[in-house]
């Protein structure tokens, strides 16, 4: 069986391996005070062209989004989402448990704009009932999306423009951010888009490392106490080093480009072979999630044979799918993945 | 320099690194559904002669602690601990921050009692005030202790009663669980332990993982839903696979309880050459936490080549300190210390 | 000035007031567990045919939501409830604040259907990353709606029959629900409704009373500890029995159904003069509020005169308003504001 | 029956609830934002000498508590209190509902000092694994504490001058706050007690009024968006007027003190009544809390005719007992009950 259910269905890159291997004897303190962490923080500043910002380093996406969002509302604030975002629909209400109201707006290809954040803002600040009304307190977006698109520097510039003017910080969950980074529609460079936030992740679990989200706040100001948040939250590893090394690997050498572009690549593959064959997709996606409509009786038959994971029906015997590739893909498997769909 | 701070100073055991390596490209199921978490969760069974014990993992002890706690509390109930109890002190109000007071109770020698527990029932209960009060919901032990002592097993059957009696599940934390299991005073063995519990922890991170916690509900009704609490309390791994790989490893061959047999050995090595030194202890611990009492001068000297905690002044320029062995401490590492030390 | 802006804009019925007068001096034990309570309680379990029954009393609307929600839901569940519900809007996000997502459905009218409630559960269970998503674990309905609307007899049972097939506690939220069983569309006596839901409440503050909801437990086992939750979300009044005074006043003598008919009587007597000038309605409301829409020129020439509230923009100088009729409502004051209004 | 066991068993005083006849049928807007609230804030701020304070109104104590609280602090901030505070002890975890810990330190007679908060901030960061524990984040006490002692100026003056070192807001929690500015024992005056804290209450409901807390921020800066707070927590009353009517007569005329020195000359009278019968007592209370150790026979057979409440058992037969004056208490009640005492 040939999985592409998502990016997440191996181990880590060779490279990330042999860095756990090489320091598995070294003695380091714990929870994150170890020197691999520092160099892996030190590396991401270099790579942000941010020399001030704070780096954390988290095991998983969920516990990174919650204590990020937790650490930065106020009890009576909420945080601003696209109603497809992750923490809207896939974590398990870890926000609302953590005491917020995800304030969702319609998504448009899983993207939200600044002029509907601020007529979010304008209509609660000028209802007289807005203190009976949850506060918008921040806003959150994925880049890339959920649906695999990316936002753009208009787009971004527009959005973090109300969010400075409103107060509100911008943070972007950067699960699958090196994909975003590496696509043919980015028009912004890490350090650039490090300017258009406050406060983003560079996701390492979907791009080559066994696990670890890093959190940059680009104001460090904002990260004030922010260890205490990651161990209120359960995100402290005994073996924090592990998040070190493994960053510290990424971050060298051009290895994390050098994987996004890998998965990219392979989902490009994956794209014009559908495509040429004559497939039609769920959403234009220019990274490593794609989304064809295909029959449900060819779905059928793939089961057996290919991973995937059924997103949304959309009548008439079609749903869309997602195929996803990892750091691990090869031609291989997505010649075999297109030999076997075929054409409609 | 050589490390004694904690258990969590290395990698992991050179068996458990094999493991990961091994499984690097095999694609899994994530989120821990997967056949090498399987496997793990049916050894563990196994080994606790549970057949239907309800087994999960988790990444981290403070994330566990939280998990459990809030999944088998209502909102007016609270956990019955040990005033010394790392929920209590050292895990910056995670219970707190799901909701639920940690309600201490004086401990000697790091343990809380049956009659204890039963005399806070009885207070509550019986006071004309009660539901202006928190009530107990549950109770929190760890075994071995946070200064590394070990429940007997009438100690564990009389608190058992009382929580039968009382309806409040018990659970176990079991951090360093292996380390009491081993130790010349412990009277029971898992399977026995299993059955004087409704949940507890074998942990992976203090005893050869690279990181992990495996929760065993010895009542699988309790875990009823367990996953979705995982997930909100931001606990499930992507790759949840590696905490199976490293289970499997751990628990197969004897490799726990041969690690663990290491530790307390090593840790048995530097009390009775301190003893014999002449020096004092604050508690006898049968477990790989030591907890001598140095000069202050002395500890000065020994600071730039050996990690250790300082745990608590004893006054008149003394102070308790914590040696930690891990997996991968060494005879020399602690004649290196001894003689460090030297006699008093 | 007249105030139609809400049924809360004076103090109590007279008869509420002299029962406060003549207890004022009586000595009773506080937080609710004196005479009063007793007997308002015993005489709400008569009105409502439930012999049985739990019945406690709470101060204010969101108070009583959150506690009531709070204490029924583990922390992975939500509760169901309609997009326009009061808990999904005004109310500043306690529900979130007390960890739980408002799982929130499209309603027509106002309401919810028990047909969409499955469709949500079927869609929830037969989802493969079900525990990524909150879970639904209770339901909410308003009766009457945030916009006046009452539920039919057929539409509660249907909805119950799922709550029921699906495990979901129902509850009412009757801050109007006096309203409610005087109108002329109702179909159910309060025994019968109070057999198609499992918690609901008997509004006070906006049916004659200074303040006060009653909670009534259909099942007394869901009602376990209620009191303790009542204290823990600060809803124990210390002079608990004020409580106990008003609604046994209310519940004397037909004294609430005697109110609920004046409230929907004078808003009846808006309505229909309203609908003889010509205007139309943003609802077809049978109880104590009204929606007309009328012109945004008109509004401005009402304001300094008439109290009302701007519900919602409908575009082309037109704006639905809310007016709301209170025991304190008189004839004259409709017949002022009719007036007033004249014709289109 | 006569009742001590509280200062909560009857209404409200005459005053209160002539005023709050006479306004029964003035109409005003909900939620506070009427001129009964406004003027009754004027008021306080004014006998407080405070031109600039942030003053709100709550129903209940516990409700204050917890919305005052968590409105101030970040969730990995605790509350510092005494061990025998309201919040610590008989507010059934609302503090940690909300999400924090509340950190104890030991009270001689109900307080806490100066020294012991700079003791535990020292402690705490000063420990190495300072993130490992809660932070402290604000102080709370209660003035009268929970056994009626008084703090006086120079403790009063050490503490502030500790929370203003630490940053720490102080917050006094005046439930029976005027029975400490009028005993025998109080070296300082309203408007001198307010510039020795960030926040406190003015307590109706002890105090003559059926219920109701007034908040004071003397630092409005620190009650900003309050208001969401309040509604979040269940507080906003929709006829938020009768709070404002309430505490409006309250503070004519000097209502409120005339009550509290009824309340305590009655107190001071059974104290005198007591001592001269040779009984000894608790605590030595200058409030409307009396704590006389009476043998437990002795209460059998007052307990048919006077309400009091068991404080704690004092071991051979005897037990301290609360005797507590309310503002309908009169010196015929306090002398039935010195005639039933008798003397040792």
């Amino acid at each position: 069986m040939i999985r592409f259910d998502s990016d997440y269905m191996e181990g880590a890159h060779p490279a990330v391996m042999e860095a756990l291997m090489r320091a598995n004897t070294v003695q380091t303190p714990g929870y994150g005070e170890d020197p691999f962490c520092a160099r892996a923080a030190a590396r991401i500043r270099e790579k942000c062209a941010l020399p001030d910002a704070a780096v954390h380093f988290l095991v998983g996406g969920t516990q990174t989004n919650r204590t990020v969002i937790v650490s930065l509302l106020r009890p009576h604030q909420g945080v601003v989402s696209a109603d497809a975002g992750h923490i809207a629909v896939h974590e398990t209400g870890a926000i609302e448990n953590g005491g917020h109201k995800v304030l969702t707006l319609p998504s448009a290809k899983g993207k939200i704009t600044g002029a509907a954040v601020e007529a979010l803002c304008a209509a609660h600040f000028s209802d007289p009932s807005f203190e009976h009304m949850v506060q918008p307190g921040m806003v959150y977006i994925s880049d890339p999306t959920e649906i695999g698109t990316v936002y753009t520097r208009p787009e971004l510039e527009e959005l973090y423009a109300v969010c400075r003017k409103r107060k509100l910080p911008l943070y972007i969950d950067g699960a699958r951010l090196g994909c975003a980074l590496v696509s043919s529609v980015c028009d912004y460079t890490l350090p650039e888009m490090a300017r258009l936030c406050d406060v983003f992740t560079i996701g390492g679990t979907k791009l080559g490392a066994l696990f670890g989200e890093a959190v940059v706040f680009t104001d460090p100001a904002l990260a004030a106490d922010f260890r205490y948040h990651i161990k209120q939250n359960g995100g402290m590893l005994a073996k924090g080093r592990l998040l070190g090394i493994q960053f510290e690997a990424l971050m060298s050498g051009g290895l994390y480009e050098q994987i996004a572009r890998h998965e990219v690549a392979l989902a490009m593959r994956l794209r014009r072979g559908l495509e040429e064959k004559g497939w039609e997709f769920l959403v234009d996606s220019p990274t490593n999630q794609q989304f064809p409509i295909l029959p449900d009786a060819l779905l059928a038959r793939l089961e057996p044979e290919f991973g995937f994971s059924r997103w949304q029906s959309m009548g008439r015997g079609m749903t869309a799918v997602r195929f996803c590739t990892g750091w691990a893909a090869s031609e291989e498997q997505i010649d075999a993945l297109l030999a076997a769909v075929g054409a409609p």
